[in-house]
């Protein structure tokens, strides 16, 4: 069911912010300000001037990640501006405390020029273990993302082109289990192609999609449509298809990044058999559930909300990846860490599903299937397996900075945490 | 006296960093992550944007200050970089905290172009409260500040120049209290010409002083001297002394701001009757007290050290200065700000020294007098009343944000923190 609030609860439960400073040395004596500050705290300062490795051991730097954001396409609500954006960023360090016990503080940039942007994360990346970048809209985020990775030497990820990416992609993989069909031989209508649509069609390729076709506010994003934006162009199909009508006729999947009345039950009547709908559209998807059920007994349905099954929720996978990645100080996000994280989800909705999640989700018995493609946010398990296999994938890639890396040890470690 | 400690347990202490992120409001429920994120975080974040100063209600802004370094001038070590300079500034941060429980958080700035340094501090501004520059290197630190300020609309300090400013200043007051000087007679010698040694030379001026000397590496700063900065230039004097023994010739104050071994006994026999010296090289003070006593027994005395009375530490200064600055939402810290903290300091040395001070100073009875010309920092009433002045002067020169302002009550409310 959905959860009501009024506008005064969320503006109560706002006062004085959400996230604050917590000292984690003793400081109680004169002896601990002497450590604590001048002069004992030459030593570690000493030690990273030597080698700024040791930052990752004498600083804060091993779990503190920078959620970052210029306000510029913020979750329903558009370009409100830096300032305007600051509650969303300190609700996503709540997100990555409460997930995966990440420090992460929000910076709110108040500057629009992509080049900048860069230039400032870059300038201010020593004082982090990562940066996650968030709510910056396209097609700059891919840039800003991009060009911030080549130049820092710190894990880099604009959550909302990857969260959405990596997820759905999980439910892709169980969705082709249950319905038996080849990978490569899908078709996959991708609605919106902003941050996310991107970002989720880029990856289905490298799952081995071959057939997608992408449609914008324009229709279909075709080779003999004009101005297409370079990452549009990097999707853009010789085909015939204009409408979304076009494109949805026989296709196996159909993701929405877009808005409600785009999908009608006409149009899903014309999809291949057990089709995969994920209509992400956040609060009103694209279409209901319901109505996708008055006419197909056979369609995976996903949205973005937690009343409905397979919900496709980022918080599945951004804590997680960071975790994983701070914990073998990587260098970077590869795309192997992310189709890890991906996978890792996939393999765990296929895992019987705890009691705690059933009840969260009000049934009985919840198991694999049309259903539950998609594991529960509430599900504790995936701390382990996610952050275990994304850190695995760094290590497998060269880009973590330890010497060893033990799976098993080190996924039992987060179970205890 | 001093306190020991080793490399070993100086390293130990900061192992996993000082500081973390503490989540303030309640994370239990799925209803509180409703409020917390998507879909109820859009309400404070539509008030922000249709008010800007609702950040200051609606987000952690009103008790956030930023610890911003480039690491070229830190404590003792010099230009260690950004990077190195981390430990410090969560230090500075842990201070903040524990004395006037303030959010203070670091960040590193790996930028040595002051223009763009400015241009960094001023984009992320919007997340702050207020910015406390730090350990970043003279002249450029005058600058940086100065623009960074003009560039924005909250307050902004380089603590490395007003600090040690503002706390000698109250030292000072006390000292021509006790010896019946006036203040437009005096003749002080500053020894160093770096951020500290300028802030406090200006602030002197603007308490009254006209006779200043200013001696660096290369000597006296007089008017025929070539290639200074404009900053020294502001203090070059029309003089014949050309030596820190020409200069202490019947100087009433001696500011240290340099190394051991610039001032002797030799040299203070020829100081004023009833001098002031504040030697506040760390550790090692440019003499000590116990040196300055066997030629003089009317010297007022002062060091950055604890084990020696009138410890100059910083500690007095910016907790209190944030907090009365953030409490009402001030634009900018002025000059009258940091003067009312410096009054504040002075006319709390002069009241009853509480028991836990005379404990924590290993004596029985303190009183106002020449041992006691600045308060102690363990001294709980420096909150109340250094907040309080700093608030109340904001007020006064029209740079709150707040309709009106009661010091009774604010100081009151800080008292039952």
């Amino acid at each position: 069911m959905t959860i009501k609030y009024t506008k005064e609860e969320a503006l109560d439960y706002h006062i004085g912010g959400k996230i604050g400073i917590d000292v984690k040395t003793p400081v109680k004596t004169a002896k601990d300000l002497t450590l604590a500050y001048s002069p004992g705290v030459a030593e570690p300062c000493k030690e990273i001037e030597a080698d700024p490795q040791a930052a990752y051991k004498y600083t804060n730097k091993a779990n503190l990640v920078a959620v970052i954001s210029d306000g510029s396409a913020v979750l329903g609500l558009g370009d409100i501006g830096a300032a305007a954006s600051k509650p969303v960023m300190e609700g996503k360090s709540v997100l990555f405390k409460k997930f995966a016990n990440v420090d992460a503080f929000d910076i709110e940039i108040n500057e629009s020029d992509p080049k900048k942007i860069v230039e400032i994360c870059k300038a201010i990346s020593v004082t982090f273990g990562g940066i996650n970048l968030e709510d910056i809209k396209a097609p700059k985020c891919f840039e800003i993302e991009k060009e911030l990775q080549e130049a820092v030497n710190i894990p880099v990820m604009h959550d909302d082109q990857h969260g959405t990416a990596i997820i759905t992609t999980a439910g892709l993989i169980n969705a082709l289990e249950i319905s038996g069909k080849k990978i490569k031989d899908i078709k996959i209508v991708v609605s919106g192609s902003g941050a996310a649509g991107i970002a989720c069609a880029r990856m289905y390729r490298a799952l081995g999609v071959e057939h997608i076709l992408m449609v914008d506010s324009k229709g279909v994003i075709h080779s003999k449509r004009e101005n297409l934006t370079k990452e549009k162009l990097e999707f853009a199909s010789d085909t015939d298809a204009r409408t979304m009508a076009d494109a949805i006729n026989g296709a196996d999947m159909f993701l929405g990044l877009s808005k409600p009345g785009v999908l009608t039950k006409e149009m899903i009547k014309t999809m291949a058999p057990y089709p995969i709908i994920f209509a992400l559209a956040n609060p009103v998807p694209e279409i209901y559930p319901e109505e996708i059920k008055e006419v197909r007994d056979d369609a995976m349905i996903g949205t973005g909300r937690s009343d409905y099954p397979n919900q496709v929720n980022n918080v599945l996978g951004f804590p997680y990846i960071f975790r994983g990645a701070l914990d073998v100080r990587a260098k970077k996000i590869t795309e192997n860490m992310k189709m890890a994280a991906a996978k890792a989800l996939a393999a765990l909705a296929k895992e019987p599903v705890p009691a705690e999640v059933c009840e969260a989700l009000g049934a009985k018995d919840i198991k694999f299937g049309i259903e539950y493609i998609i594991p529960n946010p509430f599900d504790k398990r995936v701390l382990g397996v996610v952050s275990t296999a994304v850190a695995k994938a760094a290590f497998d890639d060269g880009v973590a900075r330890v010497d060893s890396f033990d799976a098993k040890e080190y996924k039992k470690s987060l179970e205890k945490r």
